[in-house]
């Protein structure tokens, strides 16, 4: 669970939500003019509706599965896998029937398949081909997913900018040079804006830092891939456990190494 | 059928339909003062005419077709193409005359293609670098296609702009200090901005949207098209049926697998 | 000769032409209003400064060049050029003394190169790396043509608000409360309007179209380029002209295939 | 300790400062009109909050870490580096033995690991790819890094738009026609405006200069552990070190080279 | 010199200050209130001050050399340089004195450099691996100087619209009822919206143009010196010199080809 999603969320909605309850107080108006359902229906209808026409439906219907991984957020603790796959070249070096009994105590399903490839005696090109594919292809599979909600954070204000304008037209076409003109006017003017509002808030609240999450998620499962695809590799090399280590810490900071020898640089 | 395209533009037209009946009704104003054929003429015309500037006549003839494949979708579910391969697979290790007995029951034309190739003899550097080379030079079409509709997407917002401003100027250089001032201007106003409505509209709900289903396409496409090269490669080395599925397996996400070994990560 | 280009124009200007007359009609308002000199000396005049400022001298010279380059538009029809190659390689089969006979029906003058460099006996390696430097640089010197005419599509419109900016301020300097003051101020916007409107008109009917265009007919020049490189490297290996049909043919669109075998797919 | 970039945060505070009470003098009005908790808290807390939701827990509680590096700066100069490689090339050339002792002295823990390597035994090969994979892996940890500035800088103005917005709505709804009116829409559209003025601040002062700076960091970073790897190799491979100087130069501009041959060239 | 960045300068400026004066006499202002010292001080202070927190000090301090050689322009005219080389192949293949003695001659430093490797003795390998990543960071170098003005051409706008926004909020707070409203509004609104016109002026006439010319002299630099790599890398392969000038004409357009053979196409 990543609490930072949750709290960033929490955070910005009740300060958003508490700078327009403060606002309304010191200008005497009640913040409920800020509960405009049309408005709401043109921003998130209008955002739905074109994110169906621009992505395939089975994406669509995925959001819910995504905005749940969004929340889960990556555990990209890579230490503790260096360890786990230096242990397991200690096991490869016995034999292929003894990396094939540890196999059950691998919780990585990534390292798994790699490991179960060691155990069926695939050669190294074909083990670096087929889990490279499968990095590739899963990355290009979550970008589609990375992209669907960047969309949503363009089309969001850009509907926004649509309903104010709806309202706006509606407002200059009933203009009228009566007593309460300027009344008339700032009130359907404060309508209109709403909904620019509206598009605002859902696509820097929501969708576009969804977005930025989501894409860095896919590029950290990448780094921890390559480095379990490396990994593999050099224990069907049959390399000593101590290069194995060394190459598999080049893909994590200096800081986190757990190593015997001194001085490491970034 | 794509259905989610059809469905995000019914409710989207709808959804903004809908909002100009209501706040017309709330504004006591008919919602025919939205029904501006100048405006409409500006943004559609001057949009199509910045096109047909912008790419050659042959793609912008093809517009249709192109609308129509993204209403049709792309039917992207690659579990029973891998199946087909592998079972391919098995026909081919018998021999080229069974494979091209069991041409005629393959739908799809890529992996025909490829297979006749195997029938034919070609060498693996050949089939692979022919089918790579109509990957590459397909997306390379396709992407002028997905790259039209982008134009487009930004033509739209851009010539209702210029209708506003026209729309602006006539308003303006008429402006006067009579008594009905206040309705002038504001009836002026809104028919200007009813342009810049259209822009956005069509923009944010038709061409925008198509263009990044476009896009989606096309890359879906090319999954499977690589997935299918680089099965039809396996066929030619004859691979083991349980090593081409393996490997053409890592094109697809782990929960659409078929295959006998438990536990898969993606 | 692409009429799409002339098509274009003609229309977008008759367009918006056109619009500004039936405002001007409904408005009663003359359309000469939007003929301000001074507002399309600073659009124009800074934007071509700005381009002077950006780009060698020579590029700028050009100009003139690049336009009818975009007006004659590029012949992209690949499928007569798949069968003259096919055809050269049943005469290169013969011999280099036939193969230079033969060069002089070609009219494709890359092509010709190509050939020549057969008959001078040059090697496969050497073919594919001078050809290939010749694309990737023509590639090169063309995009920074098509730049140049994105920078005016961005000088534009920035100017125009410059030059909005400047007529706004001696607007707002002047403003006084007088009895006419509502008329003064409406006249002044108006005109300072008009400037952002010759911007965004230039942009997005002449620049960026014109952009979009050169940049479709680089892509379209290298893949009938790299075309020719595959072709003229499979002659010089004295491939059978149907492997190297089925070659080159990957690099056109299925639907304008000329084969024996049946079935092909995108 | 990079001064610039503190001097940079003087300057253009003190100058924006500056302005502020400048104008305030000039229009008889308070600077203190500028301190707007709530804005503020809207801007700064509405960026953060995004912010969380954007990134991992652990890379936002790494913005001060960050920070500091961004005033630190990098120390990129690579000439007095290159001595000393050269150096460690002549003491390689004696022995692994020579080297081990001559590591203590080395400064730059990349450098060092890489010396250590050669001490090891390992081969050019292995060298290259550990070295190699450590500096790509880096440059995407601190990829992430000048994202999170970046996207701070994007959130900034638009939680400045939205707070603006929440003035403005108010604003208009307390909208008549009673005698201050003017001075109460002044005073209301100021106070909203104020909202923007941090968001555009903290975006252009702070948070997009810093992202900019953090990248060209990261680059200059790379270019050193590039030219490291290189050399590092070279000594393993025993080059004479007038060959290491002219190789490990071409990473530097020539105005910095040392050597004996006179002409250089960018 | 390159003329054009000059005539560019003076052509925008003296356009864009006599719109000014011809604005200024046509509404009976005088053009001196564009004159504003501090809205200057805030929008190139602004963008310096940022500039300075976003690079480091050293290349901040290199600006009026990098100025220098925007002015200067790249004398990219490949043709002579073609035939140096080509004649130098002719002086190489008598043997390595010879190419010492004619050293003196060569006035490009790179490939002075370049032949004075063949001088030398080094591998055609070393030569191209060396002069290739001279090539790479100089590119990596420059492309940090045309970074910083474009970063300049991003700030510059952003402090014109911090400079607009203190100034209307000063404005709109000091709003009364008075007579002189409008004069008021408008002087204090015109007074503001200079800084936004310096922001956009100074962005669009220097920096951005600027940065362009950065990158066009960038990319023909690097096309020069690939040329040269490669042609002395064909010199120390001892090539024909009727190959040597085949080969690196493939870097220049055909128009400037000189060659025996007719027929030529881009």
């Amino acid at each position: 669970m990543d609490f930072a999603t949750l709290i960033g969320i929490l955070v910005g909605v009740g300060l958003i939500g508490g700078a327009i309850v403060m606002q309304g107080i010191k200008s005497e108006t009640s913040f409920t003019v800020f509960a405009e359902p049309i408005s709401f229906m043109i921003v998130l209808g209008g955002t739905l509706a074109a994110t169906a026409i621009a992505f395939p439906l089975k994406e669509v219907l995925r959001i819910m599965t995504i905005l749940r991984a969004i929340f889960k957020g990556g555990k990209e603790d890579l230490g503790p896998l260096v360890d786990e796959i230096v242990e397991m070249g200690t096991v490869a070096r016995k034999g292929p029937k003894d990396l094939e009994d540890a196999l059950d105590r691998v919780r990585n399903p990534f390292l798994k398949d790699g490991l179960q490839m060691v155990v069926d005696g695939y050669s190294v090109e074909e083990i670096r081909d087929i889990l490279g594919t499968r990095v590739e292809y899963r990355e290009e599979r979550e970008m589609t997913e990375a992209n669907l909600f960047k969309a949503m954070g363009k089309f969001a204000p850009a509907f926004g900018i649509i309903g104010t304008l709806i309202g706006l037209v509606f407002m200059l076409k009933g203009m009228g040079g009566g007593e309460d003109m300027a009344s008339a006017i700032g009130s359907g003017m404060a309508t209109a804006l709403i909904t620019t509002f509206y598009g605002a808030l859902l696509a820097n609240l929501f969708f576009l830092p969804m977005a930025e999450k989501l894409l860095t998620q896919i590029s950290s499962k990448s780094t921890q891939q390559n480095m379990i695809t490396e990994g593999v590799c050099l224990l069907q090399m049959k390399k000593h456990p101590l290069i194995v280590r060394e190459k598999i810490n080049s893909f994590i900071p200096p800081r986190e190494w757990k190593r015997m020898e001194p001085g490491a640089g970034a």
